[in-house]
């Protein structure tokens, strides 16, 4: 057999894989808060029984860069909640966030390039940057400073998995830094409507000289609670849109034009359903604080608890495993994190929440934090 | 602004692309030939308004490998139609075959990397090669020879755009060029259930010693008429599989599952279908026959009629859309192809395509060739 590609052999397992093999030992099955999703079923509009899809173009092939309708639509999004000079020109649809953020990543880097990569972050960012041979430079907000070779930099806002969100100095401060070292910018803003204790969202492309060296990524899995429709879109200048829409073509050729129509329905609908469960993950976020002593996270999905070395942590992963609740380790989230732990807490209900918080509470997590 | 990467800037606009321009100035829009796509509507168990999608696990994230399930019934179909010694553990789901060959192309080759494409061949596939910063070597099958660096070997079969069907004297001479230079071969299968005069499908895996350097790429898209639904899947052995599993889920995460589930119910209606249709694409092949004189395909989708050079190939595709029928440009599918045109006969309608084949017999297009 021929050896595959040294650079795929550089990704690793997933976090997720190797806990479901641990899972699968366990009599019963833990309550998951080591993933990141949502339990609320999405609005009605995204639900198969309310969409009407009896055109025969939804089994075709459709337009690469999105249906232009939803485009059109999009872009009315990015204006008016973003704040982003954005046309249709601007927007491209992808199969969910992670095709967004891989599609960026193979735009604007190649091999050997280097990009920085504020951490902590989501794992799977670091494999689509390996893939690709290019390398990343794992940096914190605070020690920012460049590198040899970078010509990039990715941050999420409200970041995963510490629910850090950038105020407008900080975003300042990283506008500054791209501009002086003419980096191109990914902006990784999926959680842009999870929000707590007044935080606003600013997008890094709507301050000044920005929008040309920003790609954006957003996602409907998370603001509408729709992650198994996989739908995402991406947002930067046309001139780079030029070559994401066409990188984008040769990896998936389109996404599906049905689930674009549920996303487009979603939109139409307004922000009715973001303002419903805006509170409800508020009040888990504020149950889960009860008994995870860490910082609160200002927006996200996720509790990020710090413990006083790897072992303590990784013994906290298995203890929480045996009682009944999965984790996430925070070696997942960049080479620093190894002492922490991801923890959920929008991912199942409220009494599911509960019985993980009186668990989580019993276990005494944060001992030798 | 910063540069994008110099591997993307080489991918070209699609040949689509181009048309389309040429295609907005016309008084109506022409026939469109110059696709790959069948008319069909796909079999009522792919259709949304026949599916049971009430499960709220229809809008969470699912297996990045594709639904359990799915890839059983993949597996028996491998087994079965291909002959292939699969079981769910060589399967792996995908957003099309465009991303299945993505993550074929990207699992395999690292930058620099040569690989020997038989041409003429699928447009997009060069690109793919090239935006990884890899190295596309077209040859024929007669020509077929090694090449400095090259790791792996491209082909489709039935092959677009010309309709070859490879005979199992020929897959075998390919199995022991792969084997003598220790190659991957990726085989592109998409049109396997598009066969004439007797011509039979054979799967170059299922070769002796063949299984463990193939990675094998088909469609739902042209057996089931359900292009739309963008679901492809991968077939190789579970020590490839392992890494193209992990490329995949880091260029998308997982396809939709309701996409899954209406492949997943097509598969278990068997193969009526496609025993419907193989008798009305034959037909539509046997019309455009009498006036396009070019070799009869022996299988896809397509003709692909030589001219004497590339100007009056250039002259026939705007004369034919003047006319009111598009076609392909020929040097989309290989450097030594701009005197050829495609044009597809499955596309279309019955009473279309006459109308089709009464202008492209008219307009004589072969008169130079």
């Amino acid at each position: 057999m021929p050896e595959v590609s040294s650079h795929v052999r550089s990704l690793k397992q997933s976090v997720y894989a190797s806990l479901a093999e641990k899972m699968k030992a366990l009599p019963e099955p833990p309550i998951g808060l080591h993933l990141g999703d949502t339990y609320a079923v999405p609005p009605a509009a995204a639900r198969w029984e309310g969409l009407d899809l009896s055109s025969p173009g939804n089994y075709r092939y459709s337009h690469p860069s999105g249906l232009p309708v939803l485009l059109e639509e999009l872009a009315t999004k990015l204006v008016r909640e973003n704040g982003l000079a954005a046309t249709a020109d601007w927007v491209q649809v992808t199969c969910g966030a992670t095709h967004a953020l891989h599609s960026a990543v193979h735009t604007l880097l190649q091999p050997d390039d280097g990009i920085l990569i504020l951490s902590p972050y989501w794992p799977l960012f670091g494999g689509m940057v390996r893939c690709l041979g290019a390398v990343e430079h794992e940096v914190t907000f605070e020690d920012l400073e460049m590198r040899p070779g970078v010509k990039a930099l990715y941050f999420a806002n409200p970041n995963n998995p510490d629910g850090r969100v950038y105020t407008r100095e900080e975003l300042e401060r990283l506008a500054s830094f791209a501009c002086e070292h003419d980096l191109w910018v990914i902006s990784d803003e999926c959680y842009e409507h999870y929000l707590y204790d007044g935080n606003r969202h600013i997008s890094i492309a709507s301050l000044p000289g920005m929008s040309e060296r920003t790609v954006s990524v957003y996602s409907f899995s998370k603001s509408y609670a729709m992650a198994g429709h996989r739908v995402g879109y991406l947002c930067a200048h046309p001139q780079v849109m030029l070559w994401l829409r066409r990188l984008t073509n040769h990896s998936i050729y389109n996404l599906s034009p049905s689930l674009q129509k549920a996303a487009l329905a979603v939109l139409r609908e307004g922000d009715a359903f973001v303002k419903e469960w805006s509170p409800q993950y508020a009040s888990a976020r504020n149950r889960m604080a009860e008994v995870v002593h860490a910082p609160k996270p200002q927006g996200g999905a996720y509790f990020f608890p710090r413990f006083e070395n790897a072992e303590r942590a990784w013994d906290f992963v298995e203890r929480a495993l045996q009682a009944g609740v999965a984790v996430a380790p925070g070696a997942a989230f960049g080479d620093a994190y190894a002492n922490y732990v991801r923890i959920c807490f929008t991912c199942v209900d409220e009494p599911t929440l509960e019985k993980a918080c009186v668990i989580l509470g019993r276990l005494g997590h944060n001992q030798g934090g």
